[in-house]
């Protein structure tokens, strides 16, 4: 049940809510720490849900990628290393009423077996830190330095903690940033892990991309990569397109920065 | 020395002269074998040329990559495996004069070591069989499945072969098909190459990609993939649109098929 009475009461001194534009919901965020982007709204619509499945988000932050997608699936349990951010968005799951179907924890993907038995999700998504260690300036805010350098997980901790978590089949789907992408598979085929759909996004349609889509199945046979048509973000005069608006919605669009970091 | 006199005394019968749309070159093409496609214009326009480049061409079929970039660079030397095409394509080179700058050669580039001696190319072109055999009809036409399926060379023969040819911080450019970009990516990884710039092609803004165009490094790095924007080639009218004309020209972009096969 949502408690639309008293939304304030869930939040801890510097905390504010912030509207995440889709079913009314709304998300406890820190502007001083790691704040969700269009990097997770992107990710939490482009996997093909079933009513059925079981998700795992690995490192979910404040929580934004289960409270876009949780009426989507059965149940989705959300890791976080962080203890304030975990804090934060489990707060923000008993705001909205969703504590019924989706579950946060504070947790180490690193030691799955710690956290989980091994292949018990349909689903895993991620929305990894982007850069390696010693490139670009690393923010002296952990959480944001977490989420967006490797200062704790690395893209093949991510790749192995899903292959770990998924079933037979199951499937990965993360975001990244498309420098990356030969490591991104690399790790996926060093995992038993095959890319089976990807989407380029691109700021404009004369720009290069700077994030890519991608989900890969669990024991599947490399040479069967299925590309969506590139995604631009804005149009020329600044304003979303259609093909943004038409996937997303013009509710969730105008929510967030293009991208995290 | 172009022979613009008499052009057709290089013809055997069956044969024509077809337009490559690119300083008033022609090339020798049968209507029943193997003719050049946009592929090849797309990959002769891809890598970043310097004049003291010596180029491998792996399988060069008629030879219009040759013919479409000769004047960038100091020397190609191109290979294929079908006697005939390669008869054709030495005579393609004679036709338009080029014979000081460009080299055929009959030959299987799954025996490098018996053609060139290592590591003595600056760039290695590529436009190898797109599909696995096993997928999609195989043609009855020798040369025409060469082309299409890995009837001979297989995507491993073909990046061992460049690697092998290539000196240290050559690059590799390769144009394919964009499902089989992971295992592109494997074969790299395997051969020492790194991916450092791609390009999807897509036949229009709203339609999925069904080329990609890479560009790899010897002895280099993976996580630097520099990525150019979704190369759209039709507007949704039917025209060419700008970006194309643009970087290929009003005249090469109007005279070749879109894909081959």
């Amino acid at each position: 049940m949502t408690d639309k009475t008293a939304p304030e009461r869930f939040l801890k001194a510097g905390e504010r809510l912030d509207d995440l534009c889709h079913r009314g919901r709304r998300l406890i965020q820190r502007p001083d720490a790691y704040c969700f982007a269009m990097d997770a709204v992107l990710l939490a619509h482009f996997p093909r849900w079933r009513p059925r499945d079981q998700v795992l988000d690995l490192g979910t932050g404040t929580g934004a990628i289960p409270l876009l997608m949780a009426e989507e699936v059965a149940r989705v349990e959300a890791v976080e290393l962080d203890g304030t951010l975990a804090d934060m968005a489990a707060r923000s799951v008993a705001l909205n009423g969703l504590a019924d179907r989706v579950i946060v924890r504070q947790g180490d993907y690193r030691a799955m077996e710690r956290l989980f038995p091994g292949g018990r999700f349909d689903i895993v998504v991620a929305n990894p830190p982007y850069y390696p260690l010693g490139q670009g300036k690393i923010s002296p805010q952990a959480a944001r330095s977490q989420a967006r350098h490797e200062v704790t997980a690395t893209l093949a901790d991510v790749v192995r903690a899903a292959r770990y978590a998924l079933r037979p089949r199951g499937r990965l789907a993360m975001v990244h940033i498309p420098e990356r992408l030969d490591e991104i598979f690399r790790a996926f085929g060093a995992n038993g892990l095959a890319p089976r759909r990807a989407c380029l996004v691109q700021p404009r349609a004369d720009r290069p991309p700077n994030l890519v889509l991608v989900e890969a199945v669990a024991g599947s046979a490399a040479g069967h990569l299925k590309w969506v048509p590139t995604l631009n973000i804005y149009r020329p005069d600044g304003a979303y397109t259609p093909e943004l608006l038409a996937i997303y919605g013009p509710e969730s669009a105008a929510s967030a920065p293009e991208k995290k970091g």
